[in-house]
Formats: structure tokens, sequence, C-alpha cells
């Protein structure tokens, strides 16, 4: 129904905002590395110098809590920031030259390869992190970094907060040079479905819920040029704590699971939702203790707070497990940590019941006497962001990393998922359905999603991208005639 | 119908195939790449031991001629060499490490990412390059590389070649100590659904017409647990000729087109298949001198042979297309090398008709006054693999340049799309339909498709892959804290 067709938060319909990233793209494009590093600074120069007032949006509309969301702040203009040096560094291009060889049989032509910018991206928001999964996030600063206008389709969730920060975006990246048109925001489902559709449209990036997901699928394997779909749909983070660890450090680990699957009201991707004990744990005081210590979450939305009692009433009833700390209130309005447990066997029986993702302050123990078993039932768990093991030096646990590092993007040891440091070397990421790709949604590698390797053969120079000429490639790092070259150290930073 | 599943050629039904190359996985993964390296070695060596028997079955089974297989069978076995080469060098890790920080708010754990094999790869052979991009081709060769075993499906138009290829492969991997099951062959069309269907199979590489992939796809998109699809459907190619080209060469662009679209009989991927030129050129009679001078061409197959007068009729019915050289005979048989002609307005209005793909050798020509109606007329065309433009030095070929980028994989200057250079920088993908994705199917970055990134956070060291330990480290290219380090030169290639 046109009639219904959604406003955007920054004036225009969809057509018109997607029409005006259209036609900023080939300045986008071609604005040097320099350039949009300083576009992506000037983002988050202004949201640094806004967070009092962001957070204060934010806070209202998530129930987030202040320290949280400035945290959230500045992981978001962090990211921003580191984005900018990767784009300095040049390595993202991944220039490769090979030189021609006439006397080769066939004879090889002069072939210059690099990355080159997809167009326009679409950028789905999620309600769980406003800042850093949503508006100026990281999808639409590894899009803009790309080199791609970013069209991002707030969430309904935060909606005051998502125009706030898209009119900060929009007067940045104004105020910076940029072309008018490389950011925009619109509004509503419809609003999502029009953006996929749009043939100008080269990529959409995603994060949230496979059912959400499953629309905008559909919608794109419809077109006649299905796109690029990088979504980040569920994980379950499965957690293996070994009777070592248990002996050796067992306050600590039952501090940390609580601390990590209650973070943000347990409405975290990479929360902890599958935590493997030895048997006995379950029914440890310390749980109970730790979580009659955390306060009520008020959930991200309504939505979310009705469907957190059932979703636990599921685990107990079609997942035949029992709550050993915390307890559902059933009523609407804040939620309380809840730890459900089962054992091992049951777990194989009814897995499907008790990895079904309950999203909230809720885990799910799953108790066994033997590592084997551990080994056996990480088969039945799904593609996750991220797993993790708890274990002593000494205890035979190769079968067990072996076995997450089949279905996982991150294993971590000793630690807990809930953090994902933005760094050079982050992947959060992992086999169906934690995410639909074998890309990344954080840190700099999150960046090549919105590119595409173009080869040019025996171009003349001055027909080159500026970035594959020699002058820019003694610059930055690249490969030539098959070896990787340095910059000198003293290269300038400027062109 | 279980009773029609597949016999494969090497012994054994699709699922004890599939099973075995299952049971392979972790034997390859943990083999070191410097051993890898030596797979792609002796199986490039047993090919060309055995190169002069398998042309023969294969100029038997596809008519290519000895010449043009020979020289296939040089660059499979080259490209072979070329991945062992990249193995050793060890940038396709694209390891990064970022030391802990425990002075950064929040705490950084010491992050190492690194990119990890899939797992089994379905491998579907193309027809038209029966060594290349067939059954020891550019994605087995690939997959190999990147620690995954792999499930050939045979294509039907050269049975026999792909079984004695895969028993070279196959004792050539024996000898030189793989695993069994780290390569297996299937056949037949049910075979190829079987193998995208098994839940071991983590990826599919596929070489043909969008028809034929299709349904691959729809069984794909049915699984729990859809699997990356990296397909190469079909690609127009277009080619623009300036007047001052044509002015200044246009005998040798004429000679050059007329061997590039009948290269192969016209049915390489990357045959110009449409050709923009300017008024005039169309009528040439250099351009019936040299179609004439062809010889007949044998198809692939009898059913591309009995499509190829009908396509041609289809151009010059639907399309409104008009031939200039050659002829088509009509009858079954061996078929002549034919162009036809329109003009830009007729293309504008009959694109979809003059745009589908003719497999054979036969070429569209354009022809236009204003080089700004070839821009616009470009903007008609789907993605491709490559994209060329014979100019001369100060003519206006910008906007030209720009759309073909948009566009393609490759830009071709002055020269002509069918050779496909196996290097570091080749690039062989483009848009949809050229290819599902922004990868590529030929060169050093081919064998990226079948990996996905794993990052360790905080990791014991002996519980890191072998890659990612520091003493490993110290002999590849990767980033650490930020900076790319190369290994020092005189490192030792051995472990």
């Amino acid at each position: 129904m046109p009639g219904e067709a959604a406003e955007t938060g920054v004036g225009g319909g969809v057509s018109d905002v997607v029409a005006l990233a259209a036609g900023a793209a080939p300045a986008v494009r071609a604005a040097s590395r320099e350039v949009r590093a300083g576009w992506l600074r000037a983002i988050a120069g202004a949201l640094d110098a806004d967070a009092d007032a962001l957070v204060e949006i934010a806070d209202r509309e998530t129930h987030l809590g202040a320290e949280r969301l400035r945290g959230e702040v500045a992981r978001t203009t962090g990211q921003l920031r580191l984005f900018a040096g990767v784009l300095e560094e040049g390595s993202y291009l991944e220039a490769i030259v090979d030189a021609a060889d006439p006397a080769a049989v066939p004879p090889r032509p002069e072939l210059r390869r690099f990355l080159r910018p997809l167009g326009t991206v679409a950028v789905f928001s999620a309600s769980n992190f406003p800042f850093a999964f949503s508006v100026a996030g990281g999808d639409t600063a590894a899009a803009l970094a790309a080199g791609c206008p970013v069209v991002v389709k707030g969430h309904s969730g935060h909606p005051e907060l998502s125009r706030a920060t898209a009119r900060i975006v929009t007067d940045a990246l104004a105020a910076a040079g940029a072309p008018a048109g490389a950011f925009g925001l619109v509004e509503g489902r419809q609003a999502g479905l029009d953006l996929v559709r749009a043939p100008v449209v080269r990529a959409a990036a995603f994060t949230g819920s496979l059912a959400g997901a499953q629309g905008l699928m559909d919608e794109i394997a419809r077109r006649s040029d299905p796109i690029p779909f990088f979504g980040e749909l569920g994980s379950t983070n499965p957690v293996v704590v070994t009777p070592g660890a248990v002996a050796a450090r067992g306050d600590a680990i039952i501090d940390g699971l609580v601390a990590s699957f209650t973070l943000g009201g347990g409405q975290f991707c990479t929360k902890p939702g599958l935590v493997f004990v030895p048997r006995g744990v379950a029914d440890d005081p310390r749980l109970r203790a730790r979580v009659a210590e955390r306060p009520e979450f008020t959930l991200l939305t309504d939505r979310i707070a009705a469907a957190f009692a059932p979703g636990v009433d599921r685990l107990r009833e079609e997942g035949a497990a029992r709550v050993v700390a915390g307890e559902t209130s059933g009523a609407s309005g804040p939620v309380h940590a809840v730890i459900v447990a089962t054992d091992v066997a049951t777990f194989v029986e009814r897995s499907d019941a008790l990895l079904e993702e309950c999203f909230g302050p809720v885990t799910v123990l799953v108790e066994y006497d033997e590592i084997a078993e551990v080994v056996a039932a990480l088969a039945l768990v799904g593609g996750s962001l991220t797993g993790t093991l708890h274990a002593q030096p000494g205890e035979a646990i190769d079968a067990v990393v072996a076995a997450l590092e089949e279905r996982v993007g991150r294993v971590v040891f000793d630690g807990w998922p809930t953090g994902v440091a933005v760094t050079w070397s982050q992947h959060h990421g992992g086999p169906w359905p934690a995410t639909t790709n074998t890309s990344t949604s954080v840190g700099a590698t999150s960046i090549r999603r919105f590119l595409r390797p173009v080869a040019y053969q025996q171009a003349p120079s001055e027909t080159l991208p500026a970035d594959l000429r020699d002058e820019a490639l003694a610059g930055i790092p690249h490969r030539r005639d098959g070896e990787l070259v340095l910059p000198s150290p003293n290269r300038g930073t400027t062109p």
C-alpha cells in the first residue's frame, strides 16, 4: 500500500532517500581514503560531543542504563576512528599488481586488482545496541569506510534516538564536505522491504532474528539480481566448564557467568545461552546468591518483555529443565534473571526446545559426567558467534576445542563472550544461523563486506582508479609480482 | 528415486563418497601448508605426466582440439603449482594478532584471528573447460589448497575424462600421503542434488548456466543451514570500440574480435557477446572475410549444438538483428561462426532478446553514433565477468570506463577478454548473474571462498592452531597490533 510507505526521520520517502544515496555513490566512491577517514572522524567527534543528550534519549527508549550506554557510545566512536585508521593504512584494498609477461605462453598482460565499493548499502539497525549496531554503528561505519552510501532502516525500539543520531551524522558529514545522500535514514517495516527491493541498493546488512530476516531474504531472492545479504541472526554461544576449572576457580566462574548472561538484561547476541557444567554445579548455592543480587531488568521492548516468561516456561516444559536460580514473574514489566538446568541426556533428547533462543536474562545449564558427553552434545548446537571454554592446564580439552572451532566464529578461553573488542583481529560471525555469510560485522575486516574485486587489464595509468596507480601503491601495502610490499616507513599520510 | 542414485567414477555411492570426505576433513585441515602444497604439486605432476592420454580422451569427448586442450592442461597444472606457492607464502591465512591491553576500558583480551577451512566442498564441473574448470580444475585446487576435502560432481559432457582425471588425482594424493577421502567424484544430476543436501557439505562451487544452478540453489535454500554457493552463471562480456580505435587499428580489432568470439567454438564464459562499434563497422567486408576463414566448429554437446541455430534465429527475429557475417546451417552437426548486427536504438528496445546468452560462435554488434548512446545502453547490460574497451589516447572514455567498472569484474583495455591469466591478481567474477558472490573462481584469491575466519581469545599457545602460534607467524606475513609484519627474508620454507 503506497499510502503506508514509511517516512524517513530526516525528510523524504524511501525512494527519495535511496535516489539521493545512489546519486551520491560516485562522489562517495571517488573521495580519497584520507577524505573518507575525515568523514568518519567527524561523525565520531560529533557523537562524542552530543553523547550526554544521546545517552539520555537512549536510556529512556531502551532502559539499558546510562553507564552501559555511555560505554556503547565510546565503543561506537572508537569503531569509527579505528576504521579511519584502516582507510589510511590501505591494506583493506587488497591491491595486487602483476606485471605483463610477454615471454609467457600465452603472453600475460599487466593486471591490477583491488577492492571497489559495492554501491549503496542498506543497513538494518538492531534494538539491543542502540549505538554500536544502530544508525551510526558498525555496519554504517564499515559501509562508509568502504566508500558506499548508506541508507539505515532505523529500529522501532529507539525511534527518537535514531532520528537524533541521523541528524548528527548528516550534519557532521555535510560539515566535512561529504555529498548529500551519503547517509540517509528510513523507518518502518515497509520501508525496509522497499529498501532491499530498490535496484540501486547493492547489499544489505542486518542484525536481528532469523524470523525478522526471512522477509528480507525472500524479497532479495525475488530480485532479478539478488544482492548480498549479511545477516547476523541468532547465536546460542555455548560454554563448557571443566571439573578442573570449577575446582580451581568456581567462585569466579559463577560470578562471571551470572554477570555475562545478565549483561544488558541478557539481550546481547553473545549472551552465553547454554552452559555445560559438571554434575552438581547447577545446585551450587552461589548461583542462586549471585542471581538474587542482580537487579530487575526492564527489557528493550514490550514485545521482548512479554515473550520472556513464556520462553522460560518453554524451557521448563518442553525442555524439561528446572529453575535453579531466580524466578519468572509471569506478569508484564521488569523481569528477574533466571537459570534453568537439565542434564546432558535430557539435552540430547530435547535439544530443539532447549536451543530455542530466549532473549533476556536466562541461561540453560547442562550437567554432564564425562567430557565426551559434551563433545557429543555440541554436535547438536547450531552455528554460533562464540564458544567458550573454562579449563585448567593439563585437562584433556582438544576434542572440546575442536567441536567449538567447528561451529563458532570466536573461541573464548577462560573468559566470557559478551565483551566484543573492536580491533583489527576481531571476528563477529559464525556458521548459520549465527551469520548468513563468512564475514564479520565487527572489527577492521568488516569493511570487506561492502567491497568487490575489480581487475584492470593493461589499463593506461591515467584511466586506473587513483588507488591503483603506482604513486598511490607506493604508500600502501600491496602485492607486486607475488611479493607483499610494505610502504617505506617515511611515507606521508596525506596524499 | 534411490535406485537412480548416481554411481561414482571411482567407486561408491554419493553418501559413501561424502562420508569418506567428511571423515578426511580433520586430517586435510590439520595437514600443514607445506604438506598440502606437496599434494597440489603431486597432482600437477601426475596430470602433466599423463597429459597426452588425457588430451586424447578430452578431444574425443569435447571436440575442443588437441592444441587448445594441451594448453588447458598446462593452465590447470600451473594453477595447482601457483596455489602451492600461495600456501607456502601464507598471506592467504589473513592472520591477525592483537595483544591484550589490560589498561583499556574495558580491558582488552588477546585475540588471534585467521582463516580456517570450511569443511567438505562440493564442486560442480563445467563442460567448456574439461580440465581447468572440471575435476582437477580451479575449484578443486582452491578447496584442497584451503584445506577442504572435495567431492566433484563430474560433467556429463566428458565422463570418461572425468573418471580418468579422478583416478590420477586420487592416486597422486594417496602417493603423497593425503588421507583417503580428500578427493572424490560423483556423477549424475541426482548425485549433484544429494551432494548439496548432505549436512557435512559446507560449500558448493558451480560453473554453468543460471538454469542449471537454480535447482541447486533451491535445494540449498531448503537446508536447515543454507551453505555458501559460489556460482558462475552467465556473462555477456560487453566490448566497446571507439571511432579512434577503428581508425587507428581496425584491422587488428577485427582480427582479434573474430578470434576471440570464436575461440573454443564460442564456448568461453568470457566470450565477447556484445560489441558496440561505430556506425558502418558492421558492414566492413573484413568481418565477413575473417569469419569465412574460421573453421566449422563441433560444439561441446549435441544439446548445445541443437540450441545454436535457434539461438541465432532468436537474435534475428526477436532481437531484429541482421546477419552480417557467416551463416547458420540450421542442420545438426558442426556450425559456422556468425555475426549479427543491430543499432543502439534497436538494442535499447529489444535488449532482453539481444542479451539472451547464446552459447557458441556468435556475437552481436551494436552500431552507435555517439559514445553517450553506448553509456546509456550499458546500463541495460547485467553483471559480467569482463568488459572491454578499445580506444585511442585522448578520446573521452571516462564515462564508458565508469559504466564498465560498475558492472564487470575485469576491465580489459585494448585486448580481448577470452584469455584469463592465472595469477595473484586475476579476478574472474562480477555482479549477478556473472557470479552469485563477490569472490573469484580464478587466481590466488579464489582460495578465500573455502575459508572462514575464526578468532581465538586468550587461547593458551599449545591450544592454538599451529599456523597461529608465534613460531609459525614468524614465517608468514601477518598483522600484529595493527602493523603488517613480513617474515624475515632468511626464513626457511620448511617447517
